[in-house]
């Protein structure tokens, strides 16, 4: 295994104190527990709040700020956070007009994020992300994964938080985007977890995993690998077979990283993926392309489709400061 | 090899208009021949132009925009592009101030960038950077290679041209700046070129490459992996000796990943330079951490430091927005 680090035990937490350094401007990293803290707080604003096990980043630390996450809650590697940080997070960030968690759909998330809404003196809603299209039940969830979309989700609620909706009308909004994306991934290689020593899946030489999960997970089938207009299409039907974008409609179209696939195969599937679109006569009419929700150091990417609707684009554009995603 | 492409003929065209339609707010990109440009140039700015081989994205085009580029001339992967999109780029941007070639310092690149301002006509200046510690000559290169350094040259320098300065006032900043920069990269893997279809190199399974090059060339030596203390002691080590930064002065420091390393081991690399340099009582006045100039999917890092003045650290605060770099 070769990974930059001094400790397995230490990694999470040599991890945060350097991302603690690198953004001063916009965050407050505390440890014991550890939680990621918007540095400006604004008074009577719903407190945004997500978590999940590390390994994904920069999701979630990287869209705390302004315009995004009030706080995250890093796990240890592919391990859910504990509900004493989540807890910790909401009596942070509420100042006065409660707390939305937004959880991705994995068992151990929303056992321990409803755990701690529960348990929180704060007024705390929750919303579940489960946009992978790819299987039902899986290693880790009963029900659909959550995935990539969640940054869309994120980005989208925390401008309507920004703008200073209260507590049920970002719910409502959550929800309606998460009816609204659907997503699907592909990996070349598998991930090395720091703590298991050796990658977590084996795959041959010619072969990727159509609709992996970021931690591994097995997908629907292992398959040649194929001229990416072919992996794009098989991926675009499966989303678009569960959003059915109509003709003449607008989507975001979300090309992610999973890791170690070079930025410019990220643009060569971005070209794939809207030529695609754009023959469906749906149009690409917002973009991102980059490494957003990763699976540590996996070769491979996902797509996230959003089917947009005009408050989703105003939300969309609205500035956003945070250390992965900025305009 | 495993890599999102349809043909490796077009792998850089395809890769190209996926770029062009991710950032069409920012950039125009053209094809034969390739040039990335700024969508709106200013009248009377000094144009800065640069380029290099492709395969170490997001540099050059992903630093197209306000505050930084006027235009990138991307080259076939690891092979300096042509004098043609030189000149095209010069003529494109030329607002009546003159062109500033900014040319990280390997043979083909400066022979190519060379011919170009010989040729152009327009009133065209070039400054080299040439930031690599690691070795002396290498394979592609008389003297030191240029690496990472060149996103401060070009944000920096972009900055000054932006605030209206002449092209000799740009050369003499630029100059200055290459003087205060140091780098050096370390590599636990190799990358593959597309079409070579296997990997430049090879590494043990406990072996590091200290002091590689962004394309694979060889360092100083092969190393034993080492905890990461010891590996960020030994990159800084070799560029104080150079930089000789002096007790309580400031510096920017770049922690580069050079393709599949995870964030999360980039800002574990940050915290560990940071206690380093504290240490001597030097103060990372500035940072920046991520993945900007890349070896395709080469796992390993590079550190830079640039020694601050007050000018610099006002042009590096200055805003800028391009696809890669935004503040």
């Amino acid at each position: 295994m070769k990974k930059f680090m001094n400790d397995p035990e230490t990694f999470i937490e040599d991890s945060l104190k350097g991302f603690a350094l690198a953004h001063a401007d916009i965050c407050d990293v505390t440890l014991n527990p550890s939680v990621v803290t918007r540095k400006s707080l604004r008074r009577e604003k719903v407190g945004l709040v997500s978590g999940g096990g590390s390994g994904h980043e920069p999701m979630h630390s990287g869209f705390v700020g302004k315009g995004m996450l009030d706080a995250a809650c890093p796990g240890q590697i592919f391990t859910s956070p504990t509900p004493d940080q989540m807890m910790e997070a909401a009596r942070l960030v509420d100042t006065g007009a409660g707390v939305l968690f937004i959880v991705k759909n994995y068992s151990g998330d929303r056992m321990n994020f409803e755990m701690a809404a529960e348990m929180s003196e704060n007024k705390v809603a929750m919303v579940v992300v489960d946009d992978d299209v790819a299987v039902e039940d899986s290693t880790h969830t009963t029900g659909r994964r959550g995935v990539a979309g969640t940054v869309i989700v994120e980005k989208l609620v925390g401008s309507l938080a920004e703008s200073g909706a209260n507590l049920e009308a970002c719910v409502a909004f959550a929800e309606r985007i998460t009816g609204s994306i659907a997503s699907m991934g592909v990996a070349f290689s598998s991930c090395t977890v720091p703590a298991a020593g050796r990658p977590t899946f084996q795959l041959a030489d010619d072969e990727m995993e159509f609709g992996v999960g970021i931690h591994g997970e097995p997908g629907r089938r292992r398959e040649k690998i194929a001229p990416t207009d072919e992996i794009v299409a098989m991926l675009l039907d499966s989303i678009c077979e569960e959003l059915k974008p109509s003709s003449g409609s607008e989507v975001l179209l979300l090309v992610n990283g999973l890791g170690s696939t070079p930025l410019s195969e990220l643009y060569l599937v971005m070209n794939s993926a809207s030529k695609w679109l754009n023959r469906r006569e749906v149009a690409v009419a917002r973009s991102l392309v980059g490494d957003y929700t990763t699976a540590l150091e996996m070769a491979g990417i996902s797509l996230t489709l959003c089917k947009l609707d005009e408050e989703m684009k105003i939300h969309w554009d609205a500035p956003v400061h945070t250390a992965a995603l900025r305009w």
